[in-house]
């Protein structure tokens, strides 16, 4: 079973839109596994402070490293394999390649942060991975962690309807996906086009094709040059 | 007030994470407001059918042009001006600067897609903004509506403690935002940077920019070429 363990000031927030739909019914059906612990149960004194001010000044205030380390290693058993995360913005953007790859693997332990970020030294000491869901900011970690758990959690095995759902999408083929129709065919002046009622699977495939490589082209001139479009 | 207004087949999912911590002090202060829209309510027949099989096969299923153009045209007032966007990882990809010019407007409504997609007839026809959190796919766009929304509100007045802390962090001036440390001074063997501790105002400056333009030459060097690092 493929297991998130998250690591937050905020486990009311969970499972949240990761307990309805698509995520929902595979989390009752037992496909994955989600564990919430709550940072503050290692916090320092009578408060459980998890935080102080930023050595150097500045606005904010940056989460401890000792504090999160207790709370990582009491999360973490000896066996436990999982990757560890940290969602940031100043991580590695997530690509749906490295989705499949946590999809493929065990499960994910994330580290949610709140306030201006962590002490650095609790990276480097634990090993965390940085993931970026994005080039913006949120205010915590934890809409970033559903994000990434969300697309793992589709690409498991029994999750999606039909396997095949998975593989013609956007970045599966280093492509954006193709534009979709469905009845009316007919609609405020706007027909279907033809090729997609025609019924020749070929010129269908064709169409899709193209129109993937021309919105790609347009949009994320980028992701050609990273070597997309290749059949 | 920023408004938001949300069309999805799961009105459920919210306010979820957004209820919360910073974004749910916010809305329950009336710094901002959400209004949810089932989609279904436009739905056809009996079973107020949403979606219907892909023109030219494939699988999954593809929500109605008809269906999402009732429920758009149900949600927008006649003197309702503000941006229409559709989560769709085949959108623009969102940045910072979107988010800023999104929390200066006047809000959001934002439609969430399940299943394959939307017909593509409903973008042209309602002039839909096509916004991507991220170069992976989810289940939904619920999740990536959470994502922008929570980007937004932070960074409306009032909503961060102190104006100046969304100054400093990443992408606002095109780099990734730099280090942080707090006590103890001592973790692990693992100091806080000199540095920071000596009371040297211009120096920590100097540091903390030299940091970002490290961190971001490493990680991210296309953000550089993008113009990043001019203070």
């Amino acid at each position: 079973m493929w297991r998130a363990t998250i690591l937050t000031l905020f486990p009311e927030m969970f499972p949240g839109p990761l307990g309805l739909s698509l995520a929902g019914d595979a989390l009752s059906r037992g496909v994955w596994n989600l564990e919430t612990r709550q940072i503050r149960e290692q916090g320092i004194g009578r408060h459980r402070a998890v935080d102080d001010t930023p050595a150097g000044g500045g606005p904010g205030m940056v989460m401890r490293a000792d504090v999160l380390c207790a709370a990582l290693d009491a999360a973490i058993a000896a066996d436990d394999t999982r990757p560890r995360l940290l969602m940031s913005p100043r991580g590695a953007p997530l690509t749906q390649a490295r989705v499949r790859a946590l999809a493929e693997g065990p499960g994910a332990l994330i580290l949610c942060a709140r306030f201006e970020g962590v002490d650095e030294r609790v990276v480097a000491l634990r090993g965390l991975e940085e993931i970026s869901i994005g080039d913006y900011v949120l205010s915590g970690g934890e809409i970033a962690a559903m994000a990434l758990i969300d697309a793992c959690v589709r690409l498991l095995p029994g999750v999606m309807g039909e396997e095949a759902s998975g593989e013609e999408e956007s970045f599966e083929n280093g492509l954006l996906e193709y534009p979709h129709y469905t009845r009316p065919r007919l609609f405020e002046g706007l027909e279907i086009p033809p090729v997609l009622l025609s019924g020749d699977h070929g010129a269908v495939a064709r169409w899709r094709h193209e129109k993937s490589l021309e919105l790609t082209r347009a949009r994320r001139p980028e992701l050609l040059a990273k070597g997309g479009g290749k059949r």
